[in-house]
This record gives C-alpha cells, structure tokens and sequence, in this order.
C-alpha cells in the first residue's frame, strides 16, 4: 500500500494537484501518518528518526521529505487531523441533543470512541504536547481550547439547569484526566466496550458534580 | 553544592563506605536524582544525554559514571525512590484512621501532595513507563501494583461499608486518571493548595461512585 510510491513520487507541485490525485495524495498523506503515529508512539518524538518513519512506512527518505519537511511537521499534521476529527464529530453528535446530562455523556462517548480506536495517536499526543513551537504549536494549542471550552460548556450549562454549585474547572480537568489517562490501562477484555465504558465513567462523573441531584441513572456504575 | 564533589570524587568503593560517607553519598545521589529528573522532564529520557545530565548537575561525566553506570540506571533510581516514598507516606498516615471514605481522602492527599511538590518528577514517571526492561523494570512495575493494590483495597473497603455496586476497576482507574492528569493543568494561583484540590476531587470522586450515599460532604464541590 504506501510502500508502492516509495518507487513512484509525484512530480507535479502540491499547489498544482487536480482533485483526483489531491485524493489520492490525502490518502497517502493519511497512510503515512498513521505509521508516523504508530513509530512515535514506540520510540518516542525524540527517538524516532526521520529513517524510522521510512523504513515503517515503506516510504522512501527523500519522498518524505518531499510529503513533509520535518519531523515537526508529521507531528503537527498528527495532532491536527486528531484533534479536528475528534471535535468535528463532537459537534455533529451534539446538533440534535438538548438535555444537559445527555451532553455530556456524548462528550465522554465521543471521546473514549475516539481514543480506543486511536490509541498510539493518543498516547502520542499526551506525551508530545509541548513539542510544537511558534504557529504549529499556536494553532494546535486553540483547537484543543475550543474542545475545552466546548466541554466547559456542557458542564456550566448542566450546572445551572441543576442549580448545582461545584468548581467547573476542577470537574472539567477531573474529567479531561478520567477519559485521557485509558491509554494507560485500557483492556478491551476487561474492560469492555467504548460504549461500556463511557457509560459507567459518564456515571461516575455525574454522579460526582451533582452528588445525584436528579440524575437519570442509566445503570449501576 | 553538588557541583563541589565534581572536583572531589569519592575514591573508597561503594561497598566499604563507613556510616557518615554513606549518608553524605545518599546526599550527594539525592541531589543528582533531582537534577536527573528537572533533565529528563525538560528534554525527555531519549533526548536527554549523560553529558545534559552532567552539566545539569554540575558533576563530571566521570563522576555521574561512578555513581551511576547508565542513565536506566539513573531512570530507576528516580522511579524507585518516587513510588516508595508515595507508599510509605501513604501507609503511615493510613495507619491510624479507619473511616472508609476519610481513608480514600487521604489516598487523594497524599499522592496529590507529592505530585504537586514533584511535579518534574511525576511528569517523568507519567512519560518514561516503558523504558525500563527485566530486572528494574520488573521492581518498579511491582512497586506500582502494590500501589494500585491498596488503593483498590481502599475503593472495596468503602463499597462494602456501604452496599454500593459500582465497578472497582473503573473506579480505581478513573481515580488515578483524575489525580495524575494534573501535571498537564495545575496552577497554584487558580487551583489552591494540594489540600483545596484534593478535598474538590475526592467530593466528585466519592459522590461519584456512592452516588451520594452515606456520603459527609465537607464542602461544596
């Protein structure tokens, strides 16, 4: 798959792509980060090379230099596509739903989905967040503000259609530890279901902020 | 101060130090380890090298060599005396309270308080899990279970005082989730002491999974 253009580059300018090989382009694009993904999550940012990310991609040392400059830059596509794609299906989840305590069990749904089938991307973006400097790191730093800001949200709209009177900030960075720390323990055996488990977390946490107050227990934690 | 004995190495062997030397080698490798850790924390176990580690602490390579052989060595050193410090302050401050829920307060405490004071430290630990191999990584990862173990004991203890149903695993994991994550967010101008956040985290994580039940609220969340 990716391999097979190692051999074959594409000669034309990125600007000058028509759209059909601008697909093709964004497929490989997205072939060789999910490699990148997986050598960064084993070897660590500081420890992959350049010739790591080659040879696990099957893609030539001087193809991806012509696909991505730096490895600065692969990290920087990396936690930007993550980082959308997680947020852009938030939204769309959240267009059609109103109840406060049912938005935030969507909140946690969408992100626990996300991590369990992204997990060397995830634990890629928890351990390199300070990495990215000046405008990649600018810009990556304001997605995942707006994905705070949206979750803050959530709960300070819960919070006053309860008349509850917790600390947002302290609840929303419980949670944010809660759901991001899986990458750590997660097993799918144990564990269960991306569903499953947002289910008894998304309890546990509401239980918490509004210590029951009107709760509609789906189940027993 | 550590800088002094890069002029003056020790020349007795480890093995045959009499009782003060010992004490004023465990000195000088206590302050090697919190120059090791501030090095690792900024530049990552990978990019970090002996020589960084050297000017850092302002002990000659050769110097570090003698006390340490390898820079694992050194990662060791750092995890081993975090998680056996953690566990014996938690151990002897369990000692005397029998309460179900004010022994989880106190687990949420102490591993808090000492993340907070060690933030370096805890940042490290939280990144270089995987690093260590065979032997030394076997102890620590042992240290780490036992950890997990009394806190696992801690979260049963309360469910069975109080008839509740929730899912330990989760519990205990969501649990650590919480408390760890806050190298990634803590401000002390904005989140307060290690006991103000403690006391608002173990709120939302005992409210949580009692659901409210038998639970003496100290304060509002």
């Amino acid at each position: 798959m990716a391999a097979s253009f190692a051999t074959r580059p594409l000669r034309r300018s990125r600007r000058s792509r028509a759209p059909e090989s601008r697909t093709r382009f964004d497929r490989r694009l997205s072939e060789i980060l999910a490699h990148a993904t997986q050598v960064f999550c084993e070897k660590g940012y500081e420890g992959a090379s350049m010739r790591d990310l080659s040879r696990a991609s099957g893609v030539s040392l001087s193809g991806l230099y012509y696909y991505f400059e730096s490895k600065e830059r692969l990290l920087y596509l990396i936690q930007k596509h993550t980082f959308t794609t997680i947020v852009d299906r938030l939204k769309s989840r959240l267009e059609a739903v109103t109840d406060p305590e049912e938005r935030i069990r969507i909140f946690v749904l969408n992100h626990l989905e996300y991590f369990l089938h992204n997990q060397s991307g995830m634990k890629v973006l928890s351990h390199e967040d300070e990495v990215l400097k000046n405008g990649a790191g600018a810009e990556i730093a304001a997605i995942k503000r707006a994905y705070y800001r949206i979750c803050r949200g959530l709960l300070d709209n819960l919070k006053s259609a309860l008349g509850s009177d917790f600390n947002s900030r302290t609840a929303v960075m419980s949670l944010f530890g809660m759901i991001n720390w899986i990458y750590t323990w997660y097993n799918p055996r144990t564990d269960g279901t991306a569903e499953e488990l947002a289910q008894r977390m998304s309890d546990i946490f509401l239980n918490g902020i509004t210590g029951g107050a009107k709760l509609r227990r789906h189940h027993t934690v």
